[in-house]
């Protein structure tokens, strides 16, 4: 687990005796490619921190597309982190990219960094302003960024990106089609 | 300022000794309808309190087109959030819906707060969290919302915004044009 605090500890003070008790509440848990870590409708309860591999997230609309919302990579934290805040049911899936071992945050070991450890509110703001500064780029992406200026920057947040992900995600992404998205990449 | 007070004391502890210190950090500010309160491209220094009044943040498109992106109104904590964290020029702009006043929160104020409030950090939390349940919800719209429950959505977060923002802010905001929802108005 020495990547997720070498990660934690970018962003708070944490002691050895902190991530030890923090540490046992947390267990790993093992995803082959293409198996879902946490399904829509049920209320999430647990947060991973991705140790190895890929995950996208994505919404099943009611017509039936798949689109995709987000991806996430080694070193990251991830979760239908809205509906586990609110204790509902997720209407964002979990789906891992390739073989992806995480490390499980129980809602009860969040709660209990939130209690005790001296830095843990402090953790719980870092990771929600990041993932609010992520979200309100994603917005901004739509109104004020057109589709190559939108590529470009996925492939400067994920730079290998276009090996471990499929085009028609990065495409759904992007809010283009596959035959849009490699128009692109022979322009750029 | 006890609008503010008790809006703080709905997520955390604060004694009377920790609001005088705060408040004091604090200044209030009227803005006449149609004014910015904060202009796109300089660095936010301070975020807003809305005591009275309403806000609509908008983004200028490079096209010319300006979208609305939020709006808010009495009892919420407004700014261009994301680029006050940042440190970086605000891509969004602030304006008056109406003759609005606010509690201005300088920057210094907030990271006093962080530093010395008993419970900042997690008021830090609770506020940014707050902020990404409704972005989230906003990217979710997009997908898995139909125009008729988008509108319904924003009728109950902002109950009387139809007699308080013009009708084709309203619409930008849902992502359809004016005439799709004077009929979706008839409609429902």
């Amino acid at each position: 687990m020495q990547i997720m605090l070498d990660t934690l500890k970018q962003w708070i003070d944490i002691t050895d005796a902190e991530w030890q008790q923090f540490s046992a509440w947390c267990h790993k848990k093992q995803f082959t490619k293409g198996s879902i870590l946490w399904e829509a409708g049920k209320i999430p309860e647990e947060v991973y921190f991705i140790e190895k591999g890929g995950v996208r997230v994505r919404v099943d609309a009611p017509d039936g597309k798949i689109h995709t919302l987000h991806f996430a990579f080694e070193g990251s934290f991830i979760a239908d982190y809205s509906a586990f805040m609110r204790q509902q049911p997720a209407a964002q899936e979990l789906e891992a990219l390739e073989d992806t071992l995480c490390i499980c945050l129980p809602r009860k070991a969040i709660e209990w960094g939130y209690a005790t450890l001296k830095d843990g509110q402090k953790l719980g703001r870092l990771v929600a302003e990041g993932y609010f500064i992520y979200h309100d780029e994603r917005i901004l992406n739509q109104y004020i960024r057109t589709p190559a200026e939108r590529y470009m920057q996925l492939s400067k947040t994920f730079p290998n990106i276009h090996n471990r992900a499929p085009q028609h995600m990065i495409a759904s992404y992007l809010g283009i089609t596959p035959v849009h998205l490699s128009r692109l990449k022979k322009q750029l």
